[in-house]
């Protein structure tokens, strides 16, 4: 039995319109998963894991559908950072941030239960920040109030004048590898057709 | 005497959104210099030169105001790929690029005649093609026309599924390197404020 529907299990707007730009049709469910930073993982499996967790929710209970989980993280100096608790954590992190290198994990899950997929990957992009002075953090946090993103920075805004480099896929830093992503779904879609 | 107001010289939608998304006010007032590709300058030195060619033309009539002009171009294997003719050389292009990385390259320019600044430099971005299949190609070229575009595709619409890697700034493939553009307009504003 084939999948009848994508189902996209964030609530991410960025993600939401990703998907779109790539001209997919799907609906949204955001999963109800609790996120354990405390879990001892590497990132890359921490990463899987709770795009796993979060697809699995979702398809448990939509079991004709394909279900796409997603985790994003970043990782500097080998420690994990996730969304901001607050302003103070934001600003900290950013602080951090300056100047540095830092990677961006985005862990990506399809599964669908009557079709029997269960299929798990992450991607890596290395993303450099220019020196930020504590005036230009202030600014941002006050502006744009980053506390929905991991790492506490949004590529596809203001903060972009501060990131000189990256390598890799862009749009894993938004939350999604689209070109990974696509490969993986077109390859799903066609050992599906009989 | 300090200048009054920015112009973009160009009319790019994507140039005009960029700079909207970092916050500047500005106006639009696209240059009308042809731009000759037969001319024998390196794909660096050919981006400033017309570049800086646009925010001349624009800047000679408008003394007051500081003057952004802009040039992209697309380099595979040495050779300089503007924007395609038609649907068969847009074809042709893309199926070069496919499974291969190119180098885009923006030259920026910032003139303003009365403030006596004459700035020009080029940011490069490295973008990696998957395979791409003539089915992929001609998909793309009947759904998305681009032929407004170097090199012939648009980082930030469906074509991004077959973009599995850049190196450098994101946004210079889009048309402008805003960080780099951002630090040394920056530079400009403090230089001249007394």
């Amino acid at each position: 039995m084939n999948f009848t529907s994508l189902i996209l299990a964030s609530g991410s707007p960025r993600r939401d319109q990703l998907l779109k730009q790539i001209g997919l049709k799907f609906s949204v469910i955001p999963s109800s998963v609790y996120e354990d930073f405390s879990l001892a993982l590497s990132p890359e499996a921490f990463t899987e894991h709770w795009a796993r967790e979060k697809a699995k929710s979702v398809a448990n209970t939509n079991e004709n559908s394909l279900v796409l989980g997603a985790d994003t993280i970043v990782v500097l100096d080998g420690k994990i950072l996730g969304k901001p608790k607050d302003e103070h954590d934001s600003f900290s992190m950013l602080q951090s941030m300056s100047g540095k290198t830092h990677e961006v994990i985005t862990g990506v899950s399809l599964i669908s239960i009557n079709s029997e997929i269960d299929f798990t990957f992450n991607e890596k992009t290395f993303v450099s920040f220019n020196t930020l002075s504590d005036d230009h953090i202030r600014y941002y946090i006050d502006n744009y109030s980053p506390f929905d993103k991991a790492g506490s920075y949004g590529i596809q805004d203001w903060f972009s004048v501060h990131i000189h480099k990256i390598e890799g896929c862009y749009f894993n830093v938004m939350g999604l590898p689209l070109s990974a992503f696509y490969q993986r779904y077109n390859a799903l879609l066609n050992s599906k057709i009989d």
